[in-house]
């Protein structure tokens, strides 16, 4: 297949480029860099020095191995670059990670809002449009988020919802509740994208992905000319990457407010999977097709016991700290969302268990000395914004 | 009370603000007059000859008349704008107007639908931080419409749906399908609102507006200095002003398909009616209310029937064409929605009859000598944009 990767230099962009690859298919992978800005406007690196993506696109075929071919464009800004690519390429999937993937960094300031949602909305838009006018038979898979959904006090459907209301039936997108200024771009996206199958017969799978946790995938095989960039700060890390380098920096794991918050997670592993089992099974002409991408629900705290658990199996003895809930969110409530879609494709789960963890751990062990303290505790407000350092988000709760 | 009118300029802006006015309210009416730029980019003008929103609002003052305030700006460009106003006028309601309000302008080509929802969704961010800083308190009043929930199978309720599934409860945004980009533009901005309402406390009310007709307004009083921008083309004339229009120039009623499409309109006179009693009857701090803003529900072949019986009274033998529909619609559907909390609070709806009719073609028979044929037929079609003039979309289908 030919496969075009948007956002080819992300945390799942680069190592969806190279499962692809080593699988035989013709990938492009396309960047603009602009998440490597956005990770030095608020003063976080990676855990690993990740090269350029163009190093590691070279890298990669200097192992005698199928070539990604890089684009370095910007699919928002540019509005023509999408059309030179669908009409060149003619890709037979269009995965799109291209999007500024932070909730912490929409909601710092007005500035970062009105970006969050610019970039993210005019970039699917012009893979719309492109896709419409050159490459209409093409597979759009879009990542979106479960955080799109809130917590609503009923099962969580994928994507769409049949119903019964005053004695007649319809079906209808799932309503939404987003917890972010972030998550709601990811909500205009799906609105729009499913008016586009509608009116233009695209074909679109939404992924609306879990907190995705991991370090490796197998095509990194140890080589550090190969890694992702792996996030464990307040902006672009996910909570259970984070407990993981806190517990190894001796640090105590942060839980924001009671830690009964409850969401899907999934291993790095399983994203590359789901991929690939929805560019293998594409949705049908006009159809807008929706699977919740995630293995396991976990409540923070459950987490935490986990990490702490599997740190104390390697000599770490980790405790945890409530600290102040920046997010305006429910800490207590009803979470129950199917996700039988992509199991019913064939996906084999990659559980959470000890192994895994230890794994992690040992993992971010080798890179302790790299961690910086920058954002081990929470700098952005959802009331308030980004705060400066002593601010009252940041202060322990209990 | 402390009335701010953003897009005073427009079809609805301007009538609002002597409406406020002319009750005794301090009015700010803001517009950057983008409109007339997007008139002038589809060819298009209104029926009567529009002073400047300056020139009006001078003509306004001299009348011995309570001042508008006139702001020039663009609340979606300048991010700072709202700030200024929200600081220094402190609004008691902000009444927002200020978007591109065409379906098929947001359909024309790539170009038109990025402007549209960027300019809408943008413009409507900068008024929710400015609000969030400097006026926490004050009431928005934001006009959505009808067309964001589609053409739906079940009942449509007032922006919320009570439902229960799988044995348990959620009230939840009531689910929506829109017709265009540029009604996806307004549903991406009642989520965003919600969200403002939900984390940051604001009072908002959304008005679903119904597809609004009229020419004149009372406090117009017949002055040619006074009047609103009236259209009757493509782009950006409603269907009914359209009607009215064809008719007294001997043209077919051109009615896009078979004319069974059915939606709520009201009268131009409501529109200021339901803006009034929102603003005198604010949402709770943190509650994001929406009314859906229509008094009737008519087919497309009723308005065309009614328009043909009233213009014979006037001596004028009006046939009515179908036409290709541009539109990617539902032509026979299901329709009934809500619409009784304005009625609850209060609103007297100005009917469509015969007198109103009469009294609609009798002003544009005044102006029957200006009127263009430019738009009089459709020239966007949803499936490939903007047509050249013989356009298959333009076409007779019967």
């Amino acid at each position: 297949m030919r496969i075009c990767i948007l956002g080819g230099d992300g945390y799942l962009g680069w190592p969806t480029a190279m499962h692809f690859a080593a699988r035989g298919h013709d990938v492009v992978a396309v960047d603009n860099g602009a998440k490597r800005s956005w990770e030095e406007s608020v003063d976080v690196v990676p855990l690993d020095p990740v090269p350029t993506l163009e190093d590691r696109a070279e890298h990669w075929r200097r192992g005698w191995r199928r070539p990604i071919e890089v684009v370095h464009g910007d699919i928002a800004g540019d509005p023509n670059l999408m059309h030179g690519i669908c009409r060149d390429f003619k890709p037979d999937a269009i995965i799109h990670y291209a999007e500024q993937p932070s909730a912490p960094f929409s909601m710092m300031n007005q500035e970062s809002a009105l970006y969050t949602q610019q970039n993210n909305v005019q970039g699917n838009l012009n893979v719309m449009f492109a896709m419409r006018d050159h490459c209409p038979d093409a597979h759009l898979i879009k990542l979106g988020t479960m955080g799109e959904y809130g917590t609503p006090n009923i099962d969580i459907e994928e994507g769409w919802l049949e119903l019964e209301h005053k004695g007649r039936r319809d079906r209808v997108l799932y309503p939404k509740k987003p917890h972010s200024l972030y998550h709601l771009s990811k909500v205009h996206d799906s609105h729009n994208l499913e008016f586009a199958c509608r009116v233009w017969n695209l074909r679109v799978t939404d992924l609306n992905q879990g907190v995705v946790y991991g370090i490796e995938t197998p095509e990194m095989d140890g080589d550090p000319m190969l890694c992702t960039s792996f996030h464990y700060d307040d902006i672009f890390g996910t909570v259970l990457n984070r407990f993981v380098v806190q517990a190894v920096i001796g640090m105590p794991l942060t839980v924001y407010g009671n830690g009964r918050q409850t969401r899907g997670y999934l291993n790095i592993r399983d994203t590359l999977q789901c991929v690939e089992l929805a560019a293998l099974n594409p949705s049908q002409p006009g159809e807008f097709r929706v699977y919740n991408q995630f293995t396991e629900q976990f409540s923070i705290m459950e987490l935490a016991k986990r990490v702490q658990k599997a740190a104390l199996s390697l000599g770490y003895v980790v405790n945890v700290q409530h600290v102040a809930n920046p997010r305006t969110e429910q800490e207590d409530h009803y979470y129950k969302a199917v996700h039988t879609g992509l199991l019913e494709l064939g996906l084999k789960p990659h559980l959470l268990d000890d192994e895994v963890l230890v794994g992690m751990l040992e993992r971010a062990e080798g890179a302790a000395d790299r961690v910086s303290e920058v954002g081990l505790l929470p700098r952005v407000s959802w009331r308030h914004g980004l705060q400066e350092e002593s601010a009252p988000c940041t202060a322990a709760a209990s």
